[in-house]
């Protein structure tokens, strides 16, 4: 059976998988990104990392491909990634200098898209054709899949749905905005509120919990267990998420209308506490025409929808 | 020279001209619609309007398809009209029966999402690939040009920008759902808007042009000269309609990236007076990253953008 290896390069970690056609993930390898070393050790890295999976699989399957999802922005034609924050890249040349190394054909693309891609094509978005994913997490970001392709707009720059400006949201954006969807209603922008509402002097379970200096290691985990305890403050913190997300999804949907909306990434764990007022807010708001048709699910593989969607992408691309 | 023919059909008039390849038009007719006469009469002036094209064109050019822009809900792949609400329309074999008549491949399709196309490849849009348009008439629809295709969503019905909820608007939209843009900043919307205000007992100079019943008879053309006249109850509905075309379109091409985006219909004849504050709101609200690139412009063919564009799909999908 023909295989492709998926790469997903986050902040924290690299993931690298086997996968074959289907979608299935084969074997898996996850290391420490350590992105101050520099990028040409990160790249190094990726290197190894697709060496040691292919080795692994080379007695039983052909490895066709590599695709590889890289946060930020993308210039997927010519390979390179021309900005990621996290990594700390500029026009870095990413699949010239990674075919170079692995000898093999590589397609780089943004993560979310690829991360969606994987959920349209082998996950919650099977036999769907047209699909609005958005992944909470650090920030907020979306992907189009129009008929059964991954729209990618000018510049490759679609999908900035965490920079839509939200009413009655007053926070400043890293982005330079104010307003931001993802200043609050993502996995990190509800800890920073849930925060800056205890430094203010609200009280919550979560003082307890996290007295004094520590609550800098409060996560949105804990806000999802501190609202299983019925603390007033992490559930409406999670709740006004939930509601600024099915805003945001609502007015996308209104002018995409897809038949599927996949929400994936950390935030989506909270699960129905996030999407019950999401779905809530979101079927208020929406047409008539649309609301019947119109499904919202969380990611199947949350955490192995990247290197699905790096894999199979480039398996379609070559 | 091939050419084909492009048929808008309007629930006041149908209009009918011959497009050469490059989207100028040679010839061009104007019917009134007479919806009330019933569907097969409609179809048949449709079909006697291309006759008549047909044969001034005969002696010097070919002509090889007719496209036709229909209101509402179209099955572009069955050619058939599933609800027009201005025609009376519901499930209309529209391509099949004119084919019958015509004797040439009929191609139909929204006609809003053709007039973008229209602006797209052989107006404003010449060269651009990403491109949202908007059209602001009766309602405010939206059509989106990917990669130099039209963009269709599930059941064809992208591009509902009209009925997306805004932020302190509180009319009820003929769709059921209350706050949609259309019902404050559209045309209609506008006018509307004015002529409640009027009838709450505030003071403006369309008083005086139009006493007692005759208010009935306010345009929006008539809302661009009074705020020219410097009539303040005009100049705020007209800033305002401006202001949440502009919010709308910033949330639209924050998550489309596209590159140009057109506004055309009625609402458009307002100008700068409509398309200064929209560019205002919609820059202020944009990405940094978004800003620089992308242009706000007027529909170049506002009257015909629709029989060219309706032309020129037909020739792309034969």
């Amino acid at each position: 059976m023909v295989v492709s290896i998926g790469v997903d390069v986050g902040g924290t970690n690299i993931v690298c998988g086997a996968v074959d056609e289907n979608g299935r993930v084969l074997r898996k390898l996850k290391r420490p990104t350590e992105a101050k070393l520099g990028q040409e050790s990160v790249l190094n890295r990726i290197a190894d990392m697709v060496r040691v999976i292919r080795n692994a699989m080379a007695s039983e399957h052909f490895v066709s491909c590599v695709g590889v999802g890289i946060p930020g922005l993308v210039d997927s034609k010519k390979g390179i990634s021309k900005f990621a924050g996290n990594l700390k890249w500029r026009n870095v040349s990413v699949a010239p200098e990674l075919e170079k190394q692995i000898g093999l054909p590589v397609y780089i693309d943004n993560d979310v898209r690829l991360y969606i891609y994987g959920e349209a094509i082998a996950g919650a978005g099977r036999g769907y054709s047209h699909i609005l994913g958005i992944t909470i997490g650090t920030g907020i970001a979306a992907a189009i899949v129009n008929d059964g392709k991954l729209l990618y707009g000018h510049k490759s720059m679609a999908g900035e749905i965490g920079h839509v400006r939200m009413a009655g949201v007053e926070e400043r954006c890293s982005c330079g905005l104010v307003g931001c969807l993802e200043t609050v209603a993502s996995a990190s922008g509800m800890v920073r509120q849930a925060k800056k509402a205890i430094a203010e002097g609200r009280e919550s379970l979560l003082m307890q919990w996290f007295p004094g200096g520590d609550i800098d290691k409060l996560t949105a985990a804990d806000l999802s267990k501190a609202m299983d305890e019925g603390d007033a403050l992490a559930t409406e913190t999670i709740i006004r998420a939930g509601i600024l997300n099915g805003q945001a999804l609502a007015a996308a949907a209104t002018v995409l209308s897809p038949e599927l909306i996949v929400v994936g990434g950390g935030g989506a764990l909270a699960g129905d506490r996030l999407l019950g007022p999401l779905r809530d807010e979101f079927y208020r708001l929406i047409l008539p025409d649309f609301r019947e048709d119109l499904k919202i699910v969380t990611a199947e593989h949350n955490d192995d929808a990247g290197i699905i969607g790096s894999a199979l992408h480039a398996i379609h691309q070559s």
